[in-house]
């Protein structure tokens, strides 16, 4: 810890302060340099659910999981039959990801009950703390999986179909190794009830660098981007010497991913000219490792997209444009560009009275703040396209997450929890 | 063996027979599938060397070898001081690569010498073939190695800077290793001299389809392409959220290697029209396994670059254009395009007396032949570019070569064992 870092923490309220050494344990417990891994249903997702739990102990919450392992922390309110407040986000991260992205929600509502434990005041509703399962899509190819599974919303194929990267196995039996158990949600059945949910807050760092940019500690979202996940594109062409085939026989691989590589970006600077939102990233690309070699044509090359909007029809205008494209440049080099098959996570607007209540307490705290759209997927958009008014509040976050090198300060993170309390404070 | 083959093999020679068997039997104890691997310096290779020095064996040639390892198997002459005439080819293969690339070469000089012991002929001079070391240049990341090396024209610090890309040892380490002394080679020693070479000539299976596609089982080589060759080509810009991060501020490695392999491939099209000859190759891309993920934007492209022409001055005003393309790419988009360093191997023009008795007995044979340039790079450039009248007989073969699909028909070997045989004739 830097001597500037001791100053800012030794202002920080007690609850804050516990965070940041949970903070410090999660990184140790979970540690897969570079960075952190917590698999979806993995051992590092596990030990974080565990070091919440322990917390949630400490402060007598009640604990309790549904049939997918979403974790579920109440401090009792005095109407325990009302519709209850929760406040949640993930535990899972990228491999080799942050320590923040998706746990900082779950601590941040732990430090705000923890907060309100200290203070003596006893909520007028329940407030559930969630930690969820399964949010990082890159683990089950799957967006929101552990939101739901608790409202009983993922295709029940799916938990068979979807098979965690790493171990190849479904996602019905990583959580039934967990120790919980797949049948109901193979039948749908829903763990949790929109109309019993007052309402779901959460805070979740910044993942761009809107903030860091504008020199604000604190967002307040507007809506969340909804998103097209492409998993196994492919170009098949013919292998062949790179030095003897002329070009009119080639079936070079390469050559068209960059094509169709080329065409996404350019179909992106033109949503940008139509003022459509819109983001698109080919994250992985790679041609065969078995196969290639540098004097030779390549004939296979896998890509994956992911393509967001906050606009759905923008989305699937897209797919069908590029799917025109894949066999335009197909057709003239003849080779194969097999998009392959999406999922399609629709995007969610915030509700405008928590919005409203968070910009007006933000101004009486005296937290700097702006609002924006959340580029990044959440549960939270599980819940608002359920009907639960829903708000997220954004952390400060340098250096985008993702990635071993995202950076969160805890004094941005106090603000937020601050301003979070505000929130709990005037919903009573 | 199909009942079409069987009455092909029924009519071959009995040397084309034995060589066939030679084939099936170097396929199978160097299988690695799909195809066959026959690393430079590395067990397929070493079991190719003594399959050929078998042969050799029972046909009483005089087997030595170079400190590279070369092998040479020697039919004693009337004048064994005259100039030898040398038939050779490599016996390397790429991975997962075909039977005959180089190895075909080899054999059809083996089964020449056995043709003349057959006929109880004595040549004019000695005939050597040769059967040479590491051509294949994914394998130590230099052109014509083992040629080079018996020319004494391999740099020596290469022989400690070029490391194996499966082991990471060095090229001198390889060669200790199989029972070949480094030290005459690092001081530059050559074995072969260049005046006491009559000719060389190289068979070698047609790497492209310009003779399947003609309908003709043989080629007669106008000259052999040069290259560059990049081995360690690199992207690098900021890994962050697929979602969250604005296009302004994304250094993503995917989008700016695709422009820049566009930007190659209009090269091409411009030396086209150019009238210039040229073919390129990005023959691996990949992002880094490591750390790419469908939600992030990539940080590291890493690719290799394989650049042919007939002439060089094409291809060093390529290199420049190239750096000077990725320099810009590099600072519109906020990151780093580094080509790496390259080697040059030269072209080399065949020997015009030699094309010329090649051509006039094909049409004597009745041998459907045609004039063609190289667009693979082989020893046989070394052995030109050093002064020793040189010749290639190419041998059609289906889809193309470096890959397992490779496909030479028997007969069509057979064919250009014959037009060899007839040239060695007219030598005496």
């Amino acid at each position: 810890m830097t001597a500037i870092a001791t100053v800012a923490a030794a202002g920080l309220d007690p609850e804050i302060k516990r965070a940041d050494r949970l903070f410090a344990e999660m990184r140790a417990r979970t540690e897969d340099l570079p960075g952190v891994t917590r698999p979806s249903y993995g051992e590092g997702e596990h030990a974080a659910h565990a070091l919440a739990a322990e917390w949630a102990d400490t402060l007598g919450l009640e604990i309790a999981y549904d049939y997918a392992g979403n974790q579920y922390m109440t401090l009792a309110g005095r109407d325990r039959s009302a519709p209850r407040i929760m406040i949640g986000s993930h535990m899972d991260s990228v491999p080799h990801g942050g320590n923040y992205d998706g746990a900082a929600g779950v601590v941040m509502g732990l430090a705000a009950l923890d907060r309100l434990r200290r203070d003596d005041r006893v909520p007028a509703q329940d407030i559930t703390v969630m930690a969820i399962r399964a949010e990082e899509a890159c683990w089950f190819s799957t967006h929101y999986a552990g939101s739901r599974l608790a409202f009983g919303l993922l295709p029940p194929e799916e938990l068979e179909s979807c098979t965690r990267v790493d171990t190849g196995r479904s996602l019905a039996a990583h959580i039934k190794e967990a120790g919980f158990d797949p049948a109901p949600l193979k039948a749908g059945k829903a763990w949790l009830d929109a109309k019993k949910i007052r309402c779901y807050l959460e805070p979740h760092i910044e993942q761009g660098p809107a903030l860091i940019g504008a020199g604000l500690p604190v967002g307040v979202v507007t809506g969340i981007r909804g998103n097209l996940r492409y998993k196994r594109c492919r170009v098949q062409g013919v292998y062949g010497h790179a030095g003897a085939v002329p070009r009119d026989h080639r079936r070079d691989a390469v050559f068209a991913a960059s094509e169709f590589a080329q065409v996404l970006e350019r179909h992106w600077l033109d949503r940008e000219a139509a003022v459509e939102d819109f983001v698109c990233t080919i994250g992985e690309l790679w041609t065969d490792p078995t196969q290639h070699t540098m004097t030779k044509i390549s004939g296979d090359v896998r890509f994956t997209m992911d393509i967001r909007s906050e606009d759905n029809q923008v989305l699937l205008d897209t797919d069908a444009y590029l799917r025109r494209e894949a066999a335009r440049i197909g057709a003239a080099r003849g080779v194969s560009v097999d998009l392959g098959p999406f999922t399609n996570a629709e995007p969610a607007l915030m509700d405008k009275t928590l919005r409203g209540i968070l910009r007006e307490k933000a101004s009486l705290l005296g937290i700097p703040f702006m609002e924006m759209a959340s580029g990044a997927g959440h549960d939270c958009a599980t819940f608002a396209n359920q009907g639960v008014p829903s708000a997220m509040i954004f952390v400060r976050n340098d250096k985008s997450s993702h990635n071993p090198e995202e950076a969160m300060e805890i004094a941005d993170f106090g603000a937020a929890a601050r301003l979070l309390g505000a929130l709990l404070h005037e919903l009573g």
